[in-house]
This record gives C-alpha cells, sequence and structure tokens, in this order.
C-alpha cells in the first residue's frame, strides 16, 4: 500500500538545550504537547546528547518524537516556538541585569527563526521575559499577539500554590494572579483572589481568617523571592518553568482559548501601551488572543502603573 | 518468589448497572479513577453483561480492572461508592416527584451497602438527590462528611460550557457555580461569577457587553431545563452525569480537597440547618471537608433560602 | 488583538448518535482523541440530545468540543470519519445477515460523506465490518489504506482479557491476536502467542503449564461468543467497541504507526486478494501503510484461508 | 464537618536530588505517579530547592506534592522507595568501577532507610545496579522480590527506539528485550524479538530485510553505548532513567503485574543463582513476583552465562 500521504502533525521548536529547554522538553514529551519536538542549540553536541537522552524514553511517552542538534533548519515547519536560549539569571543578579546581552542574543536569533518558521507562535521564556518580547516584537515585526512571554504563569503558580497550602485545598480551586513585569515589581491581585468562590480575606479555618494582611504580605515576599531562593539552592529553576511553558503550549496546540497570564505587548490595556506585562490573556490557536482588564484596587493600580514604568525605563536604558 | 502479599489498592464499588452507572464506570476506567471498579444490581444479568463489555476494553486503560453482578457482597471493602440505583426521571417528571419511591429503595439499600462497606464514603447519583441524601444519611447514620450527593456539579458544569461558548474562552476559565436543589429551584450565582478574573457582567467582546441581563436569564433557563431537554432527546442524561460523578469520586480518591458543588446535609451554612443542597465545598479522602460560605447578593440570598424551604417542604412530606 | 487566524485543529467526524457512535464520542472526549466532535445521525434529535449530554462533562474533558445534530455538512473538514450507523446486530443473529441492509445504506451514506470530507481516512464499525470494507471501498472508489475497519482489534483485546487474567499479568503484557473474519470465522494466532517474552504454552503457574490445549479452545470459544453474551445480557456492545475504535482514531492523528489488527482490503497478503480481513497491520496518519504477514502454522494458514473463503461467500452471494 | 480522617495516600520516597532523582520526581509529578513524593538527600539545601522548584509547578499536575530535604523521617511511611543516590558514572568510567564506593554507601543508608520505611518496596537505580541490589538485599535481609533494580528497563527502550526507527513503526509495537547484566555484558535477544508479530528478521519494506546481521549488531553496539555518548555530549544520563523509574514505580503502585526487565537476585532461573541480572519479570503490587525463563538460542544463553559470571566475579572482588 503505497502513496501514504502524511497528515500534518504539531510541530515544537525548542531553542536552548540548557536545563529550562530541556524541562520544558521533557514535560512536553511526557503531557504529549507535540507529536513532534525539536531542540536546537549552538552547542550542538550539547543538542543532540539531550534529545538523545529524552528519545531514550519515549516508549513510556505515547508516539511523540524529540531531536536536537546544531542545525536551525530542523526547526523549519515548527507550529510552536520556544525560546529559552540566553544568559542565566545567576545568583544576586536582578533579571534586569541580563537584558542587554538577550538583547543582542535576540537580534542575531529571531532573524534566523523567523526564516525557518515565519508562520509560528513564538514564546520566549527568556529573561528578562518583558523586556525582550519587546525587543523581539520589533525585531520580527511580528504582531504582537504572536510572540509573547511565559510572564508570570509561573510566578501564579507559585502564588497559588502557598495559598493552598495554608487554605488547605487543591492548588486549581485557588484564583489569584500575579500581574505586572515578571521580575521584582509584580505583584498579586488580592482584591479579587478568592479560594473557590469565598474572597481570600474571608477564608477561616475554625473560625479564624487565615489570610491577614501579614499572612498576604508574607506570601507575597515569598513568590517575589521564590526565584531567588531557588537558585541560591541549585543554581537555576528549571522543573516548574518547563511545566509552565508547557502549559501555555497546550494552549496555543489545542485552540484552548484559556486564560493565563502572559506577557505581551500591551496597546491600551490598563491605559498602558508600549511596554509588555502580564495580565490575564486569552491564549489559543494564533497566540494571545486578548489582554483582559481585570478590576483592581486603588493600590493594585498603582502597582501596575509602577511595574510599567520600571519596564519603561529598562527599554528606554536599553535603546528599545 | 511466593508470599507476595498485596498491598491495597482503591476500590470504587457503583450500584446501578443502567446507563449512568455504566457510564461512570466507562469514565472511571478511561480517567484510572480507580484500580478496581465493581458494579452490583439487583439485575445480575444486566450488571454482568455491562462488566463483560466495559472489561472488553480495558487493554485501552491502563491496569485497571471492572467486574459486575448481583452479588451485593462483591462491593467489600470498597473505598468510595456511588449509589446510581433508582427509579429514573422520565419526560414531564419533575425531579421531586421521583422522590417516595426512590426513598424507599435506599432504606433497603442503604443498610445492605453499610454491611459490604462500612468505611466508604457514599456518593449518591440517584435523583432527587439532595432529599435522597437526608433520607441517607438518616438512614446510615453515618457522619454528614461521608454521604453526600453530585448536587450540581453536572449543573454548573452546564453553566460554564454556555458561558464559555458566549464568551469564547476555555470552561475551566469560568468562575461560576449553580447553587441549591439540584432541580427546578437551583440557581446560578451571577453576582460573583468571573471569566478569568473579569466579573461576567463586564466581559466584551468588540467593546461590546456579552452577558446582560437576558442573557443571563437565559443561560438561567438553559441549565435549568437542560435534563429536561436531553431527557426529550435521547430518554435520559447518562454522559454528562458520568463524568461529574467521576470527577467527585478522583476528588476522595486523590485527597485533593478541591471545591465542587456537592450536597451534602448543612448544619448551620447561610443559617439552613436540616437539608441537603449544593454549595462549594471542599472535597478529599473523607469525603465533604466543609461546605463553604459564599458572597451572595440579595436576590440570591432569597433563591437560597427558597430553594431550601421548597427542600424542606419535600422532606416533610416524604415524613423524613 | 484583531485578525487572529485559527490554525487547523484536529476533526473527527462520528456517523451514528447510536449507543456505539456515542460511546466512541465520549471514550474521545475523555482521551481528548480530537480537538472537535461531530456527531451525525439522520435522526436529528437523538443526535443533537446526545451531543448535549456529551457536551455537559465537557469541563471534565480538556478543550474539546461535541457537536451534533442531522445535517451531515457539519462533517465538513472530517480528518477521520467513523461509521457507526447500520442496523444492530440482534440476539442470535450472525454478523453476515446484517450484511445486505448495511450495504444498501453505504450506497447512500458514503458518497454523501466523500462529498463533505474527500481527504479523510474513513473507519468502519458497522457490522459485518470485513464485507462493508469492500463495498464502501468499491463505492467510494478511496484507496484501501483510507477505507478500514476496527476489525478484530476488539476481538484480540477480549482475548488478552481472558489470557491476562489466567497468567495473572498485565494486558499489555499479553501479545496474541485474533485474525480473520470479524466474525464466527476468526481464530487466535496461539503458535506464535507469548505472554512477555514467553511462548503462551510454556507459560507455568507453580510449575504446572496454564494454557493446555483445552485451555486455549475454551478462551478460543470465549472470545468468539463474547459478542453475543453480551448481547444476551444488554441488548447491544458498545462500550468497548467505543474504546477499540479511538484507539484507531489516535493510530491515525498521532501519526502512531502503531500495529493494531484492523481490517483492509488485501493484495496478495498471505496469499488472499479482493477481501478484507483482519490482519495486524500498521496504522497512521494516512490509515493502513501496511498490512503484516505474520507467521502461522498449518492449522493457522488453513483457518485464514477458510475465513477469506467465507467471505468471499458472502461478498459473491451479496454482488459485491 | 470535624473529624474527618485521612484515607491513606500513595507515597513515593526518592533518595537522591540529584539530576536523576529530580527528573523522576518531575516525571512522576507529571505522571500522577504517586499523591506524596519526598525526595531525600543528604545535601539538605539542594533536595529543598529541588523540592521547591518541583513544587511550583503543581498548579499543572493534579493534586500531587512534593517535599524535600535532609531528614531522612520525612521518608516514614513511604509505600516505594526509589534509590538514585552515590557516586555517578563518569565519562569513560565503566559501571563496575562505581561499586566499591556504592557498595558502601548502600552500607549505611540502607538500614537507615528500612527504620524509616520497613515495609516498602526498594528500587534501586544507582549503579552498577546489579551489583548493589544484590548487596542491599544483603544489607537488608528483605525478600528479594522487594528489592530489585531497574535493570535494562532503560536499555530495552534505547533498544526499541532503534528498531522502531528503522522498521517505521510505534516503539511499543517493538517486542525486543535487553537482558542480563545493566552494563557492558548485557545483550538483545534477537532470537524472539518481533515487530508486530512478525520475527525482527523478516521484517521487510519494499521487499528488502531490513535488520540484517549487521544491522542487528549495529543496533546492539548502540545500545550498549548509549549510555557513554550520553555521558560525553551531557556529563550525565537522567531524563530516560526518570521516566523508566517512574514506570516501575507505577507498575508497583498500580498492582500492574506488568512484565518489565527489572534486576533482581536470580534463585534458579536459567540455572542461575546468587546474582542478580534483568530478565523479564512480572512487576506488581509486593514488587517483583517472578522472573521469567525465555526462549534463549545458544549463544544467548552462553551470553547471559557470561553475563553472570561477570557479575558473580564484581561480587566476589567486592567480598559480597
Amino acid at each position: 500500500m503505497a502513496n501514504i500521504t502524511t497528515r500534518p502533525v504539531t510541530k515544537l521548536g525548542i531553542v536552548g538545550a540548557g536545563s529550562v529547554g530541556t524541562a520544558l522538553a521533557y514535560a512536553s514529551l511526557i503531557r504529549e504537547a507535540a507529536r513532534e519536538i525539536v531542540i536546537y542549540d549552538i552547542d550542538a553536541t550539547r543538542a543532540e546528547a539531550e534529545a538523545l537522552d529524552l528519545s531514550h524514553g519515549t516508549q513510556f511517552t505515547g508516539a511523540n518524537t524529540v531531536a536536537g542538534g546544531g542545525r536551525i533548519e530542523a526547526l523549519a515547519g515548527s507550529d510552536v516556538i520556544v525560546v529559552t536560549a540566553g544568559a542565566r539569571q545567576k545568583p544576586g543578579q536582578s533579571r534586569l541585569d541580563l537584558a542587554a546581552a538577550n538583547v543582542r542574543i535576540m537580534e542575531t536569533l529571531m532573524p534566523a527563526l523567523m526564516e525557518q518558521a515565519p508562520e509560528a507562535v513564538y514564546i520566549l521564556v527568556t529573561n528578562p521575559c518583558d523586556v525582550l518580547t519587546v525587543a523581539a516584537q520589533k525585531i520580527t515585526g511580528l504582531p504582537p499577539n504572536r510572540i509573547f512571554s511565559s510572564g508570570t504563569v509561573l510566578d501564579t503558580s507559585r502564588l497559588r500554590l502557598l495559598v493552598a497550602r495554608q487554605a488547605h485545598v487543591l492548588m486549581t480551586s485557588v484564583h489569584a494572579t500575579i500581574i505586572g513585569e515578571h521580575g521584582d515589581s509584580e505583584f498579586p491581585v488580592w482584591s479579587s483572589a478568592t479560594i473557590g468562590p469565598v474572597p481570600i480575606r474571608e477564608w477561616t479555618i475554625s473560625g479564624r481568617q487565615v489570610f491577614t494582611d501579614e499572612v498576604l504580605a508574607s506570601i507575597t515576599d515569598d513568590v517575589v523571592n521564590a526565584a531567588y531562593k531557588v537558585i541560591e539552592g541549585k543554581g537555576a529553576t528549571n522543573y516548574a518553568i518547563g511545566l509552565a511553558g508547557v502549559r501555555i503550549v497546550e494552549a496555543v496546540f489545542q485552540a484552548e482559548n484559556a486564560v493565563l497570564p502572559v506577557s505581551a505587548l500591551l496597546r491600551g490595556v490598563h491605559g498602558i501601551s508600549g511596554v509588555a506585562l502580564s495580565l490575564p490573556s486569552i491564549v489559543g490557536s494564533g497566540g494571545v488572543y486578548k489582554m483582559l482588564e481585570m478590576p483592581l484596587d486603588e493600590r493594585e493600580q498603582q502597582q501596575l502603573q509602577d511595574s510599567a514604568e520600571t519596564l519603561k525605563q529598562n527599554l528606554a536604558s536599553l535603546g528599545i
């Protein structure tokens, strides 16, 4: 029975064979997020070895395949490309200190990727992701919906973990979001946070309020500093960001229109334009369909404007 | 290598081999919700045939097993028992008309089940589930957390589907709940409903409000009448309630503490006692850990009291 | 953010809203086998009601959607179409008695489907599936790889269940296959059957051979008569065939190249041509890539020829 | 609703927070292999940081939890413990060179683990795993079924990948196994290897034999050297072994009785006693239920005896 035409299948490109890119590939394999995964890295030996290791596990993960190497042409035809390449945040280093170096990487990387996959949805995981999103959008000229970053999806997961633990409920029953810069100026929107349908400040255990101002402040601190803690202990973060990245990839591949706090170029949402920062956004087959304007109390509005201002200054100082 | 001791595995008992019980078994197999599934029905032939059919599909569903028959002893040692047995709602029949017959079934069934599985968590799917929950709790003397019903978990799923379609978002990004009686007096809590973090009445598409009062009223109608529509067209509902049931079973087996709108005996929540109705509740390994008091506007408070009153009258007229 | 282009997603068409078609849809939803499911039935009311019921459960099953009705145009653009429509096997009725009526249905159905989905892979579940595969291939003129039936995928699952139970191993560790007609002349290939890597006749428990000739004969009988037993007890089979069907659908959508005993038109395999019967076959994105010639002992060769002969006579008597 | 008793849930202990232990934890989380995961490492800071990173991803992975640290007491009550701790294989180093150091680690580690989890099933992933299995069994006095190693589960996955690629079929349709030492003397059992039901040497593409002696020899070489290649390129292997480990864990937790080529102490299988090496074995709730005697041709029998001899000498030279 000859002449079998191959139906197009989902193809995920991952740029960077470091601990983040490979964790993301591993999670993608296990969750069967894409039929075909290709890892590209300028360190071809590393990319090949990582793909080899990953492929050895595919007996246990469905029909998916994974390949890796140093030829960017292998990314051709990718439906989604996740960029994890770049210099990595070091202990003590702020996310913004990484910016200049990684912007320069984007300047050569993005045009090369666009040659291979002009129709792909691009998801940036490299930090500082908000600044790089703006840079990469300008470099590529892509419509803003098709180039965005993982933003505060991970930070929000951290937030929900801490709330869920104290509330003694399942994480997905916690509805609370971190918005703003994926960095030090980010903040949780406590004013509308709920556990199930219960406003977080009204949550009680044995009749006592659990989430007092002190507890909320402490959770906020923990979330903002979570990455630093992990980096101190193991040199980098990789596993959680891998899962957060795959979650976004799935929303695109499955045309989900899921609401996720990704970071894309704002054009007037909450009165902000010209920067990328995270807001709950509808993510589907074409990327970011819409960034949502959510209720904020006065303090949160100020925090959001401050976060946008921080990002604007960063962009300006980088000449973007 | 002799003398291998078998580690205890999860065992799910299903009472009733009708279209609901078997759909629930099918969904449990596919989702691998329990390692061992036993279907019991007084119609032994039917239960055996259904289990045989289900078991023929287990090559495709992991290590799970399914058995079925007319011996109640096969339920011994079940960790969770889902009761789907009872007379079925007919076209045109209100849920409450079923009550008397099904209460009588409970009076013989529940003590027999308790003999086999005194430590199980009991989940009632038979209608009218709120009334039967109270009856079954009295009959068994079980602590109210361990005997409850699927309540408005299904109705809430219907609600979210309708909202999600009009909002063009993923269903799990819709946060809205049906509470009260699983029946005609149930209602959605619109006052705190959100899509992602956006209050439902503020959701716009192309600048226009989507969920006007008329749209919300129409959705409410559709949800309350959804079961009737399905029953008219196919004679019964079974697939969705099967999935709703499994979702609750998973919350118990995985010790999730998920917030789900199940129906258990109220003891003072929202000032209501002595009836069972659905409120968002924490469901975990021991059953219903806590029923939550959620914000309601004045109208919703009245609706909840009315629903409770309806249920009280039903209980009274049934002598429960 | 306007102008979001929608990336193509997987679309599964199901013809027939009976107990098989809807079980297949239910399993597809739960396993997330396809992004979009459409059920078509000439009984529009039934198809709508079933799709409504199924859709009410989608809160628990990912981003998938399901629709149903009586307009065949809704199947347009399906990547895979599973045909479950047709008269159903009744207690006591042989699979072949159904043939004439169902061939006539194919004569009007298949051209109508081809108009809507000329590029689809077609999987027939309607019985007698081998005869209908030949008829439908002739009617459509499709290349034989793109129109085939579920064949003995289900029978093989039944076989593995019975062997696994007696061997006390996981079903997927049993390697044994039913080949030939999906009907009374089918047979297991015991000569190469293994449990793990152990030939089935060498399998021992406590030093005693488990699978004696009598045991093997009894298992064969049980498999061949399994459908009759289920039909006697519940009037029809649906759940297992639903899962078997979805398994094949997944092999196509995921471009798996899985080896599955489906039934397609033979053109010289084992020296047989002009009939469709089940042999282990490679199933991938284009349908049946190749039907495999497997080792058979003398008796099995004869059984296969006899099964082919039976099918040839059936085709001849039907004028196909 | 007070006094909710917690039903026991599955608890997986992982010893070692290195790249293998954490990959295994990550895969366990994503596959929901255990409800509760605890990572223990003498480097408490590392274990805490890894568990923190992993836990930040749990919003996307069901109800599972993960913790980590330097207190061995946290492993108390584990149902399964996977040991990944030990010195790691370095580029150019044979697996057996690691033995002495890792045996010494077992001498202090295993008694300490036994104090915490005397009823657990123990799975060793540390290399050289065959030698360590014998050592650990002697140290603990556990019945051999309850202490075994991942053996050639990973090597077999590598083998199937290479065969599947050349045969153009799904990996799980390849039935071939690596047996013997998890190390240089391991070998594939080609004599009974099949693709689907077709003997591997009879597999053809376009009429030509694919798996000639040269191709089989080359695949064997590739498998035996696969770990070295990965280690050269990335310094270690971790992702595939993580998945292989989880697969075994699942077989225990789900009471699967799956046939997997794990390594446990042989007591007469194939006439071999006193060493641990990999043979296809039934793995279920109590660990290794039975090691299977499989058909081997003369050369393979010799290879197995040679592999056993190699391992015996290793044990002798280590004084075990």
